[in-house]
């Protein structure tokens, strides 16, 4: 999959001028250690991994998968690991036929695989690969008239409600972008659609902003976005065993009672094949931003002008996933877990989605190796993972993590994922502890390209944008930049494998890359997504690879041999403090829309100036909004900065503390993001315990924060907020209290 | 041409409500007379005449223009006007070649004529038309590189020159919008080009906004868009005669010696065309708002990839321009001039451009006809004037202007234009003292679709599209609709034949119309703007043709017998100390952006984050802003309020007062406007007098207020700036200081 944000990691100047502590900097055999790794990690290395493992269609249930684990196997305990292969058995539906045909007004076949390209000498190879199309879609066989749905998200039916054009029993042409692919398909089923055709219009990943491939490394005109559209926002990984690991003893749900699975059949296609019939709608015309980028006019059509047969039909047998683990065992502190993880399926050869990922964390496993030969041991234990699976679902990582639930919630402090990798800027998104623990590991890398810090150039972006572009940068980001603190961390949604760490289990987590510069977009999830593709336009020569391995591999060794994880909970508090302000804006803001909404109506106003060649209705009236009680999340937030502020001055000297102190102190810690779950869940969907974090119902890789009380504002559902308003100050109030308690430890008054 | 602006005119409340007082409303006999002059307008009249003038091509020169005229000339009589025909001769181009051919990559010959529409009858009666071209390029034939420029402004010249990218010797390609046309081929001028190329964009004016002719409205493949190109934000008018009317008589520069005509050669194309050119160009990649709606990508080019050989040649005789102008003589104040005017001419058919406003015109003139034969005279004096030659540069209202400039002087109170009209929302710009007195007769007449006063209709789009699109819609405008007062009238620039009466004269003036549903953008200065293209797209019926006579008719018919011209200057006082808050701002911003700049060009911030695949240079340095004694305008703005404050409250009870008082404040303000006035005009442009309102430089149509403050400050000429504020003060003072004198002579105490 890929990150959703590109939210830039940076800090912003030398660590003596930091507005926060900076994270404890590593000692002087550490320091010594890092440079030995460093001097470990090789582009070559990456390269020649990267052209192997894309050499060949790579997707779940491929040979070339299977053949990957096995090789990363070999590796793993050629250098050094205790490594094993964990095998699955998920529902994984491999299509059998993919048809799609205009029908009317003249009959044309369209669709099928993507062309192969010269200059792209594995764009040939596709025997065995994956054609055009996405995941747990529902088998159909359908013939209906076609309705454009721009984005085909919430705001788009209410224009076309507006309109007065309905899409039921009609096939929605929505085009990629606005929001995670599997909305689309699921509010088309909830509006009555029949069928889901999904296509990437050049406004959004095309020669609006890259030349087409292999020009550039744009989408061309009959690339296809594969992708899955799996409802992982109510639980990711094998739809037949939520909350368990898939072996062969769980107990399954059937296909027909997975509720992750779509009922109408869903095809995703491209600019060419969409503009054939863009080109033939009827209808009111489509204006503003709610039309893309082909040199045609766009109309919403739904009339019988336009019919289009998709049929789509899926082997869905169960299929096998390989997760290969490699496990250090740690000399101090074996049963503390450091997690490293990123997956190596794709969706076809998968070489910048997620080898450029994958080859970064084979090289840190190849060099950590190379100095346990030399003598060092971690302190702690550290956990290598590949996942399978993760394009279908997040497949592997929801299973092992799942399946070891227990074990992790125990002993896992850690996990750090990384996904596609490209050319850029620094990245992160994770638990907000540990702001100041990845700016620091930032600031001690040197950025390839720019020849600084690698914080260094992600700062001068932010500042740059700014003032080329001031709405582009969002404020906090912009002020932490210009303050010359830490920059935040994103808030993690979804969109790779964190998810069941952070937000089923309550692991500290983070995701790391650097973007911005490639153009891996254009052949993301296309048979173009090749090592040719990667090395001409997303990270030639594989520089950011190897800066991505040394960033990670500090996190790891940090956390490794550190006396704790670093983590500075002020960090943690000013930032939900930042989301209770916005939560509570949110329902001001939502309430004086609707009240505005309310005047128009019963004046008349939409009425009086609607236009007589496009009428609109007014829209709908949702009533409005109540002013909710918000003092529990402000309590919360209060006591959490009091005890955060507390906690971070007694760890700044918990090094003078008994030994005994602070291994009860460190074991407080070692869990405490867990107190953020709440055993219920969030609303309608109980997989998701975190109240801090999650993937949003509607956004889909998009986080939202708070998720239970924010999406319920937006949602209308106003008892859950109440009810979830007093639940998540609870679980604040909860990590606040252990925060209290381990002060009151260090001085002797618990 | 066309009104820049879609500035919305609308009350909101009842005027028992407003917020502002109401203009005088008239009284009983008023009132039965604008009900007879109601019944007395056609828009089966105005129907019959605009597909009669609109018959055959209708521009400078043309022999239908000369019979449009004396068609005109003979209505006038007819209806009891006393008529006659003002001619001047002026330097007008006639294109007597407009060669334009794609030489490299490949030979292709491009331009011409546009193609005829099966659907309107009109667009095959091209023999005699202009080809498309723009009135006052410079001759000439050249072959050159061309280069893409955006919409060919000062921050597309420096986005090319952050990528190294030059037009010295080349010929740009400039889309239209975001700037008037002229600016373009000056731009490029200055930059060095030796041609200019400027096309029709879809993502302007065609399938991004409007189903193409003859589906809709919006601009074909090959519609394209004429017009002139003069610089008249220098000065409007015959470019031989500045200052002075154009008779036999008048001293003449010479075409070398007149600074309004461009060097180099000039066309518009059709986006058919430009595709051509697009499609084939290399360089850098256009990205972001800079590219336009072509289903394609964009790059800036610049090499000799793509050669355009491009040769214009006019005929540069002088030519006679035909006024028509009609008086009805004042029956009390014969010496008091209300003068109301459209133009005529098109630059083919000229439907929409100007023929709606021009049949609203003649409805009214005709009505007011009627009601003088039915015994009633006008208090003052009415001139109707029917202009020629607006489409190349204004040139028949500004020489008449400057013919008779001392006795406009004065005589004339006031000035109200017209020029194409559609359907939709009565919008109206103008002198900032008049914005009850529009406002309360746009209460008084009915929108023909909503069936509610035209301003009702008007706020509830305003209010409507704020709930829709906040940002779409300006503060000061949501606030005056929302607060229930009248709304704001928006400021001239230029664009429209009341440039030479308002800023060249100082006469209080106005621009009033109805637009925003009207697709007439589609057919602007083409072969299409026809009376098909009309009364399918723009003003179906021409009902919104008898709106606008109904509004200006009560104009016309209050302002010339109501005791006075109604103006509230307590309006143009908050607007001006609004202004005065703007430039204060403009200086602030800019300072702070300054400092910006400098701040990250010292940091290195824009070289550290520098794209390896389109490396963008830093932005030019330009200084620091200084930070502008504004003291002067504050007080004069102070002095205004305080001054206007007491003179409405004089005037709201004026008739208590005795006659030849009254006679004495009247005189003194029949001509207050004319204080706005500098002998000395604005910097480098001494024709443009008039130090509160200006058509901008760099913005051609656009308005600039307080002009010789902002410019200056826009475009760092801090001198002029600190001599403009103090310039700018002292007409804004001598103003105040009017007022302060006739309300003084009310009481005795002067």
């Amino acid at each position: 999959m890929n990150r959703y944000s590109l939210a830039l990691l940076a800090s912003v100047a030398a660590a003596a001028f930091s507005a926060a502590p900076a994270a404890a900097a590593p000692g002087v055999d550490a320091k010594a250690r890092e440079t030995a790794f460093d001097a470990l990690i090789s582009s070559a290395d990456q390269q020649r991994w990267l052209e192997d493992m894309s050499s060949a269609p790579n997707h779940v249930g491929s040979p070339h998968d299977k053949a990957n684990a096995e090789m990363q196997l070999a590796l793993f305990k050629q250098w050094g690991w205790d490594a094993h292969i964990e095998r699955f058995d998920v529902l994984y539906p491999t299509p059998i036929s993919t048809n799609f045909e205009m029908v009317a007004p003249t009959r044309v076949t369209l669709g099928g695989q993507e062309p192969a390209i010269a200059q792209d000498p594995t764009s040939s190879r596709t025997a065995g690969a994956l054609p055009p199309y996405v995941a747990y879609q529902g088998d159909g066989d359908v013939t209906a008239p076609v309705v454009y749905v721009n984005y085909g998200l919430p705001a788009d039916y209410d224009a076309l409600e507006q309109r007065g054009i309905s899409v039921k029993g009609k096939i929605i042409l929505a085009r990629y972008g606005g929001g995670w692919r599997g909305l689309k398909p699921r509010l088309a089923q909830e509006h009555g659609a029949v069928g889901c055709l999904i296509y990437s219009d050049p406004a959004d990943d095309s020669f609006a902003e890259a030349d087409p491939y292999p020009l550039g490394g744009g989408r061309p005109e009959h690339g296809v976005q594969r992708g899955s559209v799996q409802d992982m926002t109510t639980y990711p990984g094998d739809p037949l065993t939520p909350g368990v690991g898939a072996t062969p003893s769980a107990h399954r749900l059937t296909r027909q009672t997975a509720t992750t699975i779509l009922k109408i059949p869903a095809l995703p296609i491209s600019y060419a094949d969409a503009g054939q019939l863009i080109a033939r709608l009827d209808g009111p015309l489509v204006t503003g931003k709610a039309r893309g980028g082909l040199g045609m006019a766009y109309h919403w059509g739904g009339s019988d002008a336009v019919k289009v047969h998709l049929a789509v039909k899926s082997d869905w047998s169960l299929k096998p996933i390989y997760d290969v683990i490699a496990v250090m065992k740690g000399s101090t502190y074996p049963d503390q877990w450091i997690v490293r993880g990123n997956h190596h399926d794709g969706w076809v050869f998968g070489a910048s989605d997620p080898l450029t990922g994958q080859v970064a964390l084979m090289s840190e496993a190849k060099a950590l190796g190379q100095l346990a030969r030399q003598g060092w041991r971690p302190a702690r234990t550290i956990v290598y993972a590949s996942w399978d699976g993760e394009e279908p679902g997040l497949l592997g990582s929801t299973e092992w993590a799942e399946e070891h639930a227990d074990e992790l919630k125990r002993k896992a402090l850690l996990y750090i994922n990384t996904d596609n990798n490209g050319r850029g800027y620094l990245e992160a998104e994770g638990s907000h502890e540990l702001q100041s623990f990845v700016n620091q590991a930032g600031r001690d890398v040197t950025d390839p390209q720019a020849g600084v810090p690698t914080v260094e150039r992600s700062r001068a972006a932010i500042l740059a944008n700014h003032y080329l572009a001031p709405d582009s940068v969002p404020d906090a980001r912009f002020d932490a930049a210009k303050a010359g603190g830490d920059l935040p961390l994103g808030p993690l949604g979804s969109g790779s494998d964190y998810t069941a760490f952070l937000q089923h289990l309550g692991i500290a987590s983070l995701n790391i890359g650097f973007g911005g510069e490639d153009q891996s977009s254009g052949s993301y999830h296309s048979i173009y997504d090749s090592y040719y593709h990667v090395t001409h336009f997303d990270d030639p020569g594989l520089a950011y690879g190897a800066a991505l391995s040394k960033v990670v591999g500090r996190l790891v060794l940090r956390a490794a041999d550190g006396p704790r994880v670093p983590a500075h909970y002020g960090d943690f508090a000013s930032t939900v403090a930042r989301y209770v302000t916005e939560v509570e804006k949110l329902d001001a803001d939502q309430r004086e829309k609707d009240r505005a909404l309310a005047d128009a109506r019963r004046e008349g106003y939409f009425k009086l100036s609607a236009s007589p060649t496009d009428p609109l209705a007014a829209p709908r009236d949702r009533g409005v909004t109540p002013l909710l009680d918000m003092l529990p999340l402000d309590n919360a937030a209060d006591h959490l900065k009091r005890a955060a502020s507390a906690a971070d001055a007694m760890l700044a000297r918990a090094e003078t503390l008994p030994p005994a102190t602070r291994a009860r102190i460190d074991a407080g810690l070692a869990d405490i993001d867990q107190l953020l779950l709440d055993p219920a869940g969030l609303p309608r969907r109980p997989w998701f315990k975190n109240l801090i974090y999650a993937p949003g119902t509607l956004t889909g890789y998009g986080a939202k924060t708070l998720p239970g009380v924010r999406e319920a504002i937006e949602q209308r559902r106003f008892d859950d907020a109440r009810t979830y308003i007093v639940r998540t100050a609870a679980v604040i109030e909860a990590y606040a209290a252990r925060l209290d308690a381990l002060v009151a430890l260090s001085r002797g008054t618990a």
